[in-house]
């Protein structure tokens, strides 16, 4: 009876499309929601928009390499969204968003079977899967030119179905870390802790058990910088990236009865456009060129950071905050190098840092106007807006926690294999290029390429 | 009067936005049925989203054949769809969808004049148009590197004004497939057969005709690789496809009243993972390599397989019939090539004999939660849940008449072309790529390519 | 009082879901317009298909000069997007939707603060801002190869602060044009003028101030192709824009319970496709050739030519409109190379010259069955169908006004900066490419490239 009130409220609300178990064609929650079609058309369309970032990232990444690695990273960039999509179904969801054990992860809902026959759970596990292949797929950019395929078909394996969905279980989930008692627990809206931290962190990890690409620092240990192969296709797939985080960030309110959405999709952009500006800016500063590959990580670290506050701020704390994001991008660029760490395309600096400066912000500059995307959560309010500490310690202990976790295990993980069968190709293979031993096909054999 | 009954009666249940003749701004339409925009946008999207499945094609057939022939496939992929757009005006939709004629074709609404000036009638075909650009454009990648552009023009004009639409109308229009007194008729969701299938098989009488490139074949009958320049396009092209796939499998509910949608999605999804990891995982067992090519053509024809049933099935199945297709999608292109056919692309195999593979499948998997888009229509149940060989028997005839009509109309059209004026390039031509003599520019000026 | 009669009478109409000053979290505005989530949804999808285009014109741009130059083509196209973004939120949006002052201009909104804090006020935002981007985006093309990043910065803050928002306010905004006392008044449905011509025409001055490239002309001034370095990225580059051109035209009407939209698709899609014929056959009766950058001009010119009219025109009229286009692009880039005018992507003839015609067919071709998308503006006719030669002056008039504002004012801002700082490169960095003194890097380094 409690039920059937509830579900009768929430329709009248239009707030929860997702309500009825075991309603495979749909016809029960029609009936009980008039209006679950717009929502469902939203959260549908906006999924297709984060899968199309697959796209994205694999352009970018490959971009940003050589031209001698250029199959290798075109089926790592489709690997982990195949493994991500398998992987998920069978145990990724259950662990993510089945029912919560103790706060620490979820334990049903499995193969999607059951219960989970239901036009609801399967949008929200479309929603869910896109997510976790791009934190998947983050990885491929910070371990590229070395890593051998085997590897990183089982490493994407790892990901998917338990570095992920558990941490995610934890922030979006019903676990610990939502519940929090400060401010309003620990949030984030769209993912710069839960999919961008963790995919960068893990990228951390492999890069250093890897150790550096050839040439990639001189005797005296100076870093050299390898240009990639073609600033077309970085551009290309960046704009795709921009394009996508539309459906990433707005598209996670989960309903359109949010009209919310619009200030979500304008602060995105403003994130963008503010990060790729100072980073670009800067970097002519010191240099006097204008810096295309600077300016598209400015751009991505900009998105990456909005992800976390995107709901909770005002136009212009977007700016300030991508434009932060565009200052720090470059500093950890120039950061890592110096330390030895060798990320070929930046994507510790670009998902792991501004990730974890994303989740900071929300304490920031969380105005105190819109909360969760049920009416009963409470508003989220950071430092900036009188909202005291609380939520900028939720935010900083959230912050801590998804690194460690992702640098934890991203670590065990790829030691465990690298201890089992060697997680880098021969150095042989490596200035070769990958292309031809891993795969038998060179990625342009029409053209003359220099194997540098 | 009773037409009002059935108006009013199909606005309350919200499942057809489309009943209005003649009301070309809208205000109707929208009076009679206030939920209609919701289906609108829902189908637009999803339509705007297979148009530019046309980049896809151009993008994966490009990349891969060789850079001497990229430009006249650029010019082939677009001008396709140009055909389409103009021809499928004046005769393929009503053909398709005009007023049945004893269940072989329609004939009323050229171009689209009259009662057609109707935002219902329109929405109609604009997404029967995007479809019909698809069946179209499978055909370049098996007949490339060797067609004459005349030709290809030409057969575009065949394919969308007859051999498309009228079979279309057998299955779609409430043609006599869609009347089979078995099961619930014949029945292909979003058009394994309709669109695939009848791509496919046009295309395998176009190769047919046209015979093997030069090079193909070595003296001792063996085939040779011929590989395509750009894995980079052939897989952005691919992830292009797929993401266009969540609007041409999902919106062929052409209402966003059926929540089924969600389903859809998912089901449309896994399969292409399964096709991917299957075929990959397949050839690395022979060859030692992970062969990227294979992997994407495994990824399109579980999309291609699944298309039919998707609606009808769940997650688990979508898997099986996805692996399926990637062993299918090998083993196929290994046979034609041991047969003496040269498909440059492996147009034949993904969508080709995958369409076929997806029209048996509903017939083994359907599960009976779910019937068409109106909810008078029947069920759909297959061999595997209690549905009797009934729905098998009938997907087998459609398949059988839709690979026979194809293949027949498809080989007369090239030959009665080939008779006339000669559909295949000069030897001398080919040889040198069809670019710059069809066409007049090279696609990569600034770049030392081989003409191998 | 009146206040809330007039609300609650737009929102059962279902028309505006706009309503609503200072509503940042949009329960107020869904209150009181139940329905206007699908408007949101509409418009914020249509938008992000808009924000894609510039992914379009980047390839295209590229894909039509020369590899040396691409990495500053991706760097123009991106950052003018990057600086539109910013611009527009200070000024240029207040500047074209603000309280309207004299017919001239907008007074109030920037930096989005205040009032604007509300789902309606940024979903507008969003809105213009996409398209602001693309009349900025426009203009690279004409002025490729050679000039000054610097310069093209500035430009884009001067086209987005000022030419764009202002001239945008007099047809959108409330401002003159908008209420010239012939036919409906200057309309201009999704931004034939308001955008394209905009662009073409500020383009226009651009290659003017500089100049032509070396090598374009002959000693005897007669014009030498000087090809694109890839057909791919150009034909890539023409799809996206064909599908972002799904969202510029049909998202025009701001609000999904127009039905409209489905209209406005249809003729959008054959307007491109009419145009790309009629280009490529012409060319093909003069060369023998079937010229592949020309069909994409074709393509794109009826785009162009179709957006003002889209929305009053049946199909047949959206055809011919297209076909015209399509011979005009040809004539025009023709002409414009006679004179000795430079444009090396032919943006002029594409934007400036199409979005003049397709101004004036609106004044030809508009049929009567639909106004603007409120109920009580007044449906727009032109002459072709007993409207008489009023609506044709109306359009003529701001043609008139469009090209000489965005000319005029375009003039002044490269004059003043040539002045200034000289916006041309150096003839050594012409002949380099752009790519190694104005940014460090090639856009291609592991490939051997002629440096023509």
């Amino acid at each position: 009876m409690r039920k059937i009130v509830l579900l009768l409220l929430a329709a009248m609300l239009g707030e929860t499309a997702l309500c009825f178990a075991q309603d495979p064609a749909g016809a029960a929650t029609l009936a009980a929601n008039a209006s679950a079609p717009i929502d469902y058309v939203w959260v549908l369309i906006c999924g297709f928009l984060v899968f199309f970032m697959q796209a994205g990232f694999a352009m970018v990444e490959t971009g940003f390499c050589r031209a001698k690695n250029a199959t290798n990273l075109m089926a790592k960039n489709t690997i982990d969204f195949v493994v991500a999509s398998l992987v998920f179904m069978v145990f990724g969801f259950a662990f993510m968003m089945g029912t919560d054990f103790k706060g620490l992860i979820g334990i049903s809902g499995w193969f999607l079977r059951g219960d989970n026959y239901d036009v609801g759970r399967y949008l929200l596990f479309f929603w869910q899967l896109v997510f976790a292949g791009t934190a998947a797929t983050i990885v491929s950019g910070a371990v590229a030119e070395r890593l051998k395929f085997k590897a990183y078909f089982l490493y994407s394996l790892a990901v998917t179905a338990i570095i992920y969905p558990i941490y995610g279980h934890w922030v979006w989930g019903g676990g610990w870390l939502s519940k929090l008692p400060f401010g309003a627990g620990h949030v984030d809206f769209a993912g710069s802790g839960v999919v961008h931290t963790i995919g960068g962190f893990v990228g951390l990890a492999g890069t250093i058990v890897l150790g550096p690409r050839f040439g990639k620092f001189g005797k005296d240990g100076k870093p050299k910088a390898i240009p990639g192969h073609s600033i077309v296709l970085a551009t290309l797939g960046t704009f795709i990236l921009w394009f996508g985080w539309f459906g990433f960030n707005p598209g996670s309110t989960f309903s359109a009865h949010q009209l919310r959405i619009a200030v979500i999709a304008v602060n995105t952009n403003l994130a963008a456009a503010a990060g790729a500006a100072v980073a670009i800016l800067l970097v002519f500063a010191k240099t006097k060129k204008w810096d295309v590959g600077m300016m598209l990580n400015g751009c991505l670290a900009g998105l990456v950071a909005v992800t976390a506050p995107c709901a909770w701020i005002e136009a212009w704390a977007a700016v300030v905050i991508g434009a932060v994001a565009g200052l720090l991008v470059v500093l950890s660029i120039y950061f890592w190098e110096n330390v030895g760490v060798d990320d070929p395309v930046g994507a510790v600096s670009v998902h792991g840092i501004n990730g974890i400066w994303g989740l900071l912000s929300v304490g920031l500059f969380a105005d105190g106007t819109y909360g969760l995307c049920t009416s009963e959560a409470p508003l989220v309010k950071g430092l900036f807006y009188g909202g005291g500490a609380g939520q900028l310690a939720a935010q900083a202990i959230g912050a801590a926690v998804c690194a460690c976790w992702a640098f934890g295990l991203g670590f065990i993980v790829f030691k465990l294999m690298d201890k089992y069968f060697g997680i880098r190709v021969s150095p042989h293979e490596e200035i070769k290029g990958l292309d031809l031993q891993e795969h038998g096909t060179p990625a342009y054999p029409n053209f003359y390429t220099f194997n540098n």
